[in-house]
């Protein structure tokens, strides 16, 4: 449920799921809101009057008793409960002169749900439970256990004369027992064949009637983050969800230093138990809230990148990072899970997306399945964004994709007080335009700790705006403020002073970190071009903008192409996807139909190597500019300067 | 390479094997010479004078220097190296009488080989090796390594767009490093389909040139014995041969103390283990003999009895042994050797063939595919004896098998003194007509130890011709002679004294022993019966009988027919197959078109429960008498006991 929150004087209006937290909501709103300390409520400057709506009733720190009565409040320990229309006070300068406010220029604009895009899809999953009543042997019809299953399998198929087989030995184990003690009353797991003239497969069988008990697991297997959910695959409900960081993360951040490691003795075999001790987190956490076993779960499907594909099966990655950059599979083998390792029912399928190249794994194959940009006329360009930002554009009829590497910045790599987008992270930022005072929103409202990718780009864009830094990224050295500052690193803006921060450090955004940003979008920015190119397109033919992965989902749209990271286009052709690799995994587990449309991902799908392509090098020293050395292809953004000027 | 020993005065001839000792030979061909210790030359009565053919040197113990001038040697210390004519000297008992030389009735009749029934079949093996050199990568085209290999095999194989997949991720874990230390020239072991719409599957990759080396290993997996073939699948030779005994011996002799076994906590599981550790010795022992590795092995084909393969797979054979003695599975699945345990590639699959019931096992599938009974005409017995004699009856229409638990008679079991097949088992005897002494001959020429199966049927089929015992098994109370006396567990014979046996034991031959062996070849003969009866058929009506099973070679057919065990009719019509259940399983590995053909094996076979069957009951009490109360089905014996009297 959304409420509607008005902010006066500017007359903004935002709408924020309910519970949203008032100041991040400022923020979003592009309404600038005095506050240092990130939201834990310590500074006590963020004090706003809420006019209309319901108001939380404790008294918050900072606070006078009368100035509590009024409806006054601290936004960083408010949270939204109703629509509302809040007033932010007037700021004025030392000298008591008003302020100006800043000017509404950068107010989020969220990308649009891509919902109505990746269409809907059935109950159909690979797997199926099927309640059997046998027939108990007698002298006369003394047919093995496992002939009299299938037998009556067949039977149970009707007018389906189709061949039904099981293909591990495990399974026989204990099927005698099975049978005996439920009074030869059996549920059968069956993994149904891909192909017609395959056979059917018996991968479990159950005592009694458990037809009602059928799951499967979709798991993205990231590099940082492994995230997993629970579908139940009679309804298609997703009953949990659960996610762990990868505890590869001990042996390398990124996948360049996990490769690195797994040619060290034994090194290999280690990433492969820790990705698979991760996942087992995972599925003991869903499993713990859905209080069903493991062992219930009849299907995985994952997806993931080529790297973390290789590690996790245990194959050698080691000629992914060595040109010509050869993976040694890009189909995956479908695996019993319990191989691995993973606690699951010995018989249970684990899918792994196939990967298009070392550097576009499974997990893109898995969120161009889900968008469908493979079945659609229009001209669409899938962005996601992370270390390697993988880029994927292209229609019904063709679809060429690439990676480049984007560097750590967005993660928080390479930046002086960077850190992933955990609590205390800071992720939102404004600028006060004169006082060049700051409006800081971590994650969580904790006292700030560092700089995650999104917070480095509101800061990146609305320095730029105040024009603390100039197109270059660099500082503007003219400006006399305590906040702007020379540093170790150089030129620095002093973000959180140390009183107020976690550390007790200084948080500081440096013109190297600046660089790094520069040359992070720039490199994405470059790889859209040079994939347009190629097929002899350009920004203004797309129809469609998806941005996937985690990152995209905090994504500022109007920042981010402020600073040149995504094409100056109409804001309506951008489309949100979310943890696109998941929900590719998720659909297909649910629908084998939609499943077996994979194979046409594959085949349209053409891998671009920009590591030695001149265009792309071409592309990529002119984008580092902010937004761009060639202004014209950011219409907006010109106009912007233009006006300012 | 044979030779002819012709013996005088009865000048009687027979072919044996060059190396074969002179007193087996003599046994063999029903020529009677003195003899108590078994062969190991310490008795000294075996003296012959060799008149023609070449001469063994050595002076043997016992003999005075102008006897062995003379050309005299001891029958159980000389070999035959050479065609020869032997005379045996005339005996003469206290009194100076020259006595009866034994007539020649039992001469051993041995049946025929099956070699042109087994038919011939072609180098067309269920694996191939294929030496491919791949086009190392390039930015160009940085296809996946296995990608690589798949097209490359698809290229290589010409007109034939046969789908190539793989199966198992281990496969993958070293492909990139064999590829690139092999310089990209590597063989790949395919597994062909089985059926046309199948893919090929890759099941393992090799740095150069190794087609040269392909081999398979075919395995009888025997509750008592092991045996294993390996074979180059290039050419169809037979490489090495090793055998083992099962070694889980120590948890059970037969298969229904395994079965108890299997059922206390971790039993299985150490059956399992136990013949998995037996499969492998005889591995070890191939490859060291012919200084492969077991790892090129390309392809397992097994075939054992239903107890056993429930076990080896670890399955609860629990079920087997209670009414309505139903199997787990009686088609096995193709498994992973190494997935058991077996040392073995990781890739290389294990065919176990399929059961048809409870007591008709794998083995008997084996052999009966081996003989192809199943694609002639003529009206076939097969019968396999053991402690459970398999009868198969039929042709190319139709097949009834069936198991009676024969008892363990035929493998010493039960017998006061029996023993297995081994060195020191008396496995050869004639009695003197008139003097009623022995001629013991023991397998290696020891020291006596006891009795094996084809001894037992030797010892009793000559009392009953001697009239030593009776029609019921019952001994002539009437003779008077030390060696017929009456013992611990009533009457019995003395086959060897103390002074000459290797325990120092006298070795004798009870009523109770002759009772075993006439229940067992009782219920192999009813055995025979009622299944003939069930299609309407009658003795008279075969066109063949083929004994299969190592114990097969060893009986003396006449003597078999007349103690009732073996029908009796044409001698001709008897064909000996030996290790029918190895043999299969070594055309299977070789010829994939014969493979294919099990299938028809198992749909025509059809099996019959003997254990309440009251037509069973009839004639098993009709045949407890020597060779059957029914003297009819005996013609020959019955014209034989009318010429005696």
């Amino acid at each position: 449920m959304t409420n509607v929150v008005r902010f006066l004087p500017d007359n903004v209006e935002i709408a924020v799921e309910q519970g949203e937290n008032l100041l991040a909501a400022a923020a979003k709103a592009g309404v600038y809101i005095h506050a240092y300390c990130g939201g834990d409520g310590v500074c006590g400057k963020c004090k706003v009057k809420i006019k209309e709506g319901e108001l939380s009733s404790e008294q918050a720190q900072n606070l006078k008793a009368d100035e509590y009565k009024q409806g006054i409040r601290l936004a960083c320990q408010t949270s939204v409960i109703s629509d509302m229309v809040v007033e932010i006070p007037e700021e004025v300068n030392k000298e008591g002169k008003v302020l100006k406010r800043k000017p509404i220029t950068t107010r989020a604009i969220s990308a649009r749900s891509l919902d109505e895009l990746i269409g809907t899809w059935t109950i159909n999953p690979p797997v199926e439970k099927r309640f059997i009543k046998l027939d108990p042997p007698t002298s006369e019809d003394n047919t093995a256990d496992l002939q009299r299953l299938q037998r009556a399998l067949q039977k149970s198929c009707g007018g389906e004369n189709k061949a039904i087989t099981y293909d591990h030995p495990e399974m026989l184990q204990e099927l005698a027992t099975t049978l005996r003690e439920a009074n030869w009353e059996v549920t059968v797991i069956i993994l149904r064949c891909k192909l017609p003239e395959e056979p059917n497969r018996i991968i479990a069988v159950e005592p009694g009637d458990t037809t009602d008990r059928l799951y499967g697991l979709a798991v993205d297997i990231g590099t940082t983050t492994l995230g997993g959910i629970l579908i139940d695959l009679n309804t298609g409900k997703v009953l949990a969800e659960s996610s762990a960081y990868n505890s590869q993360i001990r042996y390398g951040e990124d996948v360049i230093s996990r490769i690195i490691y797994s040619q060290r003795p034994g090194g290999l075999k280690r990433l492969q138990d820790r990705v698979v001790y991760t996942i087992n987190e995972i599925i003991q956490s869903i499993c713990k809230k859905q209080l069903i076993s493991p062992s219930d779960i009849s299907y995985i499907m994952a997806a993931g990148n080529t790297v973390m594909s290789h590690l996790f099966l245990g194959i050698n990655p080691k000629y992914l990072r060595e040109a010509p950059y050869v993976p040694v599979c890009s189909q995956f083998p479908l695996t019993r899970a319990a191989s691995l390792g993973i606690m699951a029912h010995p018989s249970v399928r684990l899918f792994l997306y196939p990967a298009i190249a070392s550097y576009v794994g499974g997990d893109i194959v898995s969120g161009v399945h889900a968008c469908r940009m493979y079945k659609s006329p229009e001209l669409t360009l899938f962005i996601d964004i992370g270390t390697n930002g993988e880029i994927v554009v292209g229609n019904q009829d063709w679809m060429m994709c690439t990676a480049c590497s984007a560097g750590p910045a967005f993660e928080g790599g390479g930046i002086k007080y960077g850190m992933r987008a955990s609590n205390g992270a800071i992720e939102n930022f404004h600028i006060h335009p004169e006082t060049y005072e700051p409006m800081i929103v971590t994650i969580g409202q904790s006292k700030p700790r560092g700089i995650c990718g999104s917070g480095l780009i509101s800061i990146v864009s609305e320095l730029l705006e105040a024009k603390v830094i100039d197109q270059q990224g660099k500082f503007n050295r003219k400006i006399d403020h305590p906040r702007v500052r020379q540093g170790e690193d150089g030129y620095e803006y002093v973000l959180v002073w140390g009183k107020e921060s976690l550390t007790r450090e200084d948080i500081v955004v440096t013109e190297v970190d600046l660089d790094n940003l520069i040359r992070a979008k720039g490199a994405m920015y470059a790889g859209y071009q040079t994939l347009l190119d190629s097929v002899g397109l350009s920004f203004v033919d797309l129809d469609r903008v998806i941005l996937a992965g985690n990152f995209g989902a905090y994504i500022d749209l109007e920042r981010a192409i402020s600073i040149g990271m995504l094409p100056d286009i109409d804001r309506d052709k951008f489309y949100y996807l979310g943890n696109a690799s998941l929900l590719g995994a998720q659909i297909s587990l649910t629908d084998r139909v939609r499943f077996m449309e994979r194979l046409q991902v594959r085949s349209l799908m053409t891998n671009m190597e920009l590591s030695e392509n001149s265009n792309f090098m071409n592309h990529y020293m002119a984008a580092l500019f902010l937004p761009h050395t060639d202004m014209s292809l950011f219409p907006s953004m010109e106009k912007k300067f233009a006006t300012d000027q």
